[in-house]
């Protein structure tokens, strides 16, 4: 019995639910106001913060943002209602009636019956201007403010929906979500520096390491995705990786987030790529669509000329030494400026978890990397060697048996041909939103040197 | 042009997407094929691990797993397809027709054409037995093969369909998604111990901190999300979190993951707890539909009478001392082993950001848990002190104004009311399902001494 009434009570309109339109002073987004289809003078409360502040004789004007959507909702008030505090920055609650307006710049206005200032901006303290348009370097200065200015409200909100595109497209495809463990005794394949992870205080457990190994931050997800993939036919996973290089460069960060997924009976690198395309496309279809004034701000105000551009694919071949980001970007340059899938690596280059293509001279694995332009590997995968003798040759001529034992253990019990990908996510965002800086892509950048907040 | 050659290309059938029927030999997921509704003969492939054989003088009996659901796919061969390769544990792929099964216990078998060992099962050594139900103990050994089980598979498998029902709550209530910092130089409230961050080889960047300041790895995301509340009035993050904490409890994780929201505008507790009692009830609803046999599983064999229960909110008071685990339990007891709301704390045993009461001698901070029977704290929250100088004071009081300048600042350029929650997943998982122990509802645990793979 109690269930049902909780159920009630829990269903019952509160302040995060959009309230039912009939009763007064229903509170609202500023998106939905927007969107409202009826304007006949409804009464709606809404919250946020003023953008711009316009003083006529006899009328003022203010447009309250409040991070639900780029555009801002126009307020009308009788001049009577003019005050200092009405100022950029300043947080307000706004009453009054939702109608038709006169302009054709939106379809909907507030006119205000209750104005009330819920915080103060201190307009000299704050670093943001009002209606300049400040560098993206600039406000990289204040990571706990720059998320109130309109362009990383854009960026913020398409990272919002392509991290839920990301997930509902892995969902809808039948694929199961893992999280893979953040700290890791595996070194993995020697991908970069490792960040080692230590208790702070040394004091409980003196003289040892806590997990009685010595630990490190992951820097991918596959080997625990793998042993998923003896159990799930798709698995992926989509969680922070870390590199302690030594880098400042547009596209490295010391955190960044990485999409990973591992899909099993494989039977070649065509069917990879095909669900590599299929998520890039589907992904970006959904962001677009979702969100498009944003997207539309970061090409116009950002990267002008930026589209999403079609992509083919291309097969290059390229023996003996590993491709630096100048080949790549010669190789991208050389196809016509899209994305190109470069496939099957030298064996001697890469991992011994990729698959032996067994072809003679040239000896290469099944690999595969996606290049795009202005930002060059976004995807990069491979199959993996499923043959136990294989795998155990490779693990000791790279002296990594006793270490990998237990991946060596996935190949004895119902082994199966499998392969999978990785995709940097936040270079995901540069090349969709055409951001040159991986730094602004991402809430909070960790690199050398910075770790704000 | 290419775009949509591309695209058409992209949208074909591949491997990870269902087939189209007519096809001969169409891929099949056991889900899938469990699900057929044409069941006239049509021809399939579908792959997967052996779960079970049975060989009787005509007839060979196998029972396909491919993760995709806990029941597995009957397979009927004639004997003559009989081999000591085809074993429990063993990949497989089945190519035959689908047909009506004569039998009760399945709808739907599959009449095998052709079988196909992928790998094989070293059954000897595979340290699972054939039909033999391994307590949860023992499959914790085995890391790398425990989700080959059908008690760990249910378990993630309700792990991802949890996630997935968490983003979408959050999306449709219109919240933006942030991914907050993992490594922070904030070491936030002193919530228990720290692990710290540091490159492991110090080659690069000698005699100094990599970032330049300490750094540690995240134990909240409350306080960058509390940034984010300055923008958009609904955030929330989903993420690892991390306690460098000696113990070896059933209910901690040394990496353990968590909901944190936080919400703009929020004028009382009662806010917070609805949205808080909107999300538990809307994600076990969603699961409860989505995977009701593998949630049935678990309550049968492992928590026998584990039901998901109905709640109740009662208000308690407590003066002075904080709440330790018997004292939860001994609440939950009290209110008739339901899930309990405690809300308003002693201020002198709560971080300095939970927003003072003003209730004259009691002094409390309008903090909020929600206990629930068999697991304990299962959420906390607060409203946050958003008044500057009440912040100040508390900063001040406790040394921390210098670190806590930043924090100052959002209060300082527009503050509102704000409030937020976080929710333990892995406690969640052990509510819903009934889990004992921690450690079986994460795919790789992490607690002092224990770091496997």
């Amino acid at each position: 019995m109690l269930g049902a009434r909780c159920l009630l009570r829990a269903l019952r309109s509160c302040s995060s639910a959009p309230c039912p339109r009939h009763k007064p002073s229903a509170k609202l987004s500023v998106r939905d106001a927007l969107g409202a289809q009826n304007t006949s003078g409804e009464r709606v409360k809404v919250q946020g913060w003023i953008r711009s502040v316009r003083s006529q004789k006899e009328v003022l004007f203010l447009h309250i943002n409040d991070g639900s959507s780029l555009e801002s909702l126009q307020v009308v008030a009788d001049s009577s209602f003019d005050s200092k505090e009405l100022a950029f920055g300043s947080s307000v609650e706004v009453q009054g009636q939702l109608v038709k307006s006169p302009s054709k710049r939106q379809n909907v206005e507030l006119k205000a019956e209750k104005i009330e200032v819920v915080g103060n901006c201190d307009a000299k303290a704050f670093p943001f201007k009002y209606k300049e348009r400040h560098p993206l370097e600039y406000l990289r200065q204040y990571p706990h403010l720059r998320c109130r200015t309109n362009v990383l409200g854009s960026i913020l909100r398409v990272r919002s929906e392509a991290t839920a595109a990301i997930h509902s497209f892995f969902k809808d495809s039948g694929f199961v979500h893992i999280h893979t463990p953040i700290i890791t005794s595996n070194d993995c394949e020697g991908a970069g520096e490792l960040f080692r992870v230590e208790p702070s205080s040394k004091v409980k457990v003196p003289e040892e390491n806590f997990f009685n190994v010595p630990a490190f931050l992951t820097v991918s997800g596959q080997l625990h995705l793998e042993v998923m993939s003896g159990a799930f036919t798709q698995v992926f996973t989509f969680g922070p990786t870390f590199r302690a290089e030594n880098s400042q460069s547009r596209r490295h960060l010391a955190e960044f987030y990485m999409v990973e997924a591992e899909i099993s009976f494989v039977e070649s690198l065509q069917d990879l790529m095909q669900v590599m395309e299929r998520l890039f496309k589907t992904a970006t279809m959904l962001v677009l669509s979702n969100c498009p004034e944003d997207i539309e701000l970061c090409h116009r105000f950002i990267a002008p000329g930026q589209k999403i551009r079609t992509y083919a694919k291309k097969q290059l071949f390229n023996w003996g030494v590993d491709l630096h980001t100048e080949h790549e970007k010669f190789l991208v340059k050389h196809c016509g400026n899209i994305p190109v899938f470069v496939v099957n690596y030298p064996l001697a280059l890469k991992p011994f978890y990729m698959r032996d293509n067994e072809d003679g001279p040239q000896h290469t694995v099944a690999a595969v990397d996606l290049l795009v332009p202005g930002v060059g590997e976004l995807f990069g995968g491979s199959l993996r060697e499923e043959r136990y003798h294989f795998l155990e040759q490779r693990l000791a001529r790279s002296g990594l048996t006793e270490a990998y034992q237990w991946y060596l253990d996935l190949r004895r019990f119902g082994s199966v041909p499998h392969g999978g990908f990785g995709m940097g996510f936040e270079r995901y965002l540069q090349c969709i939103l055409g951001i040159d800086n991986i730094k602004d892509v991402i809430p909070f950048p960790r690199f050398t040197h910075s770790c704000l907040l």
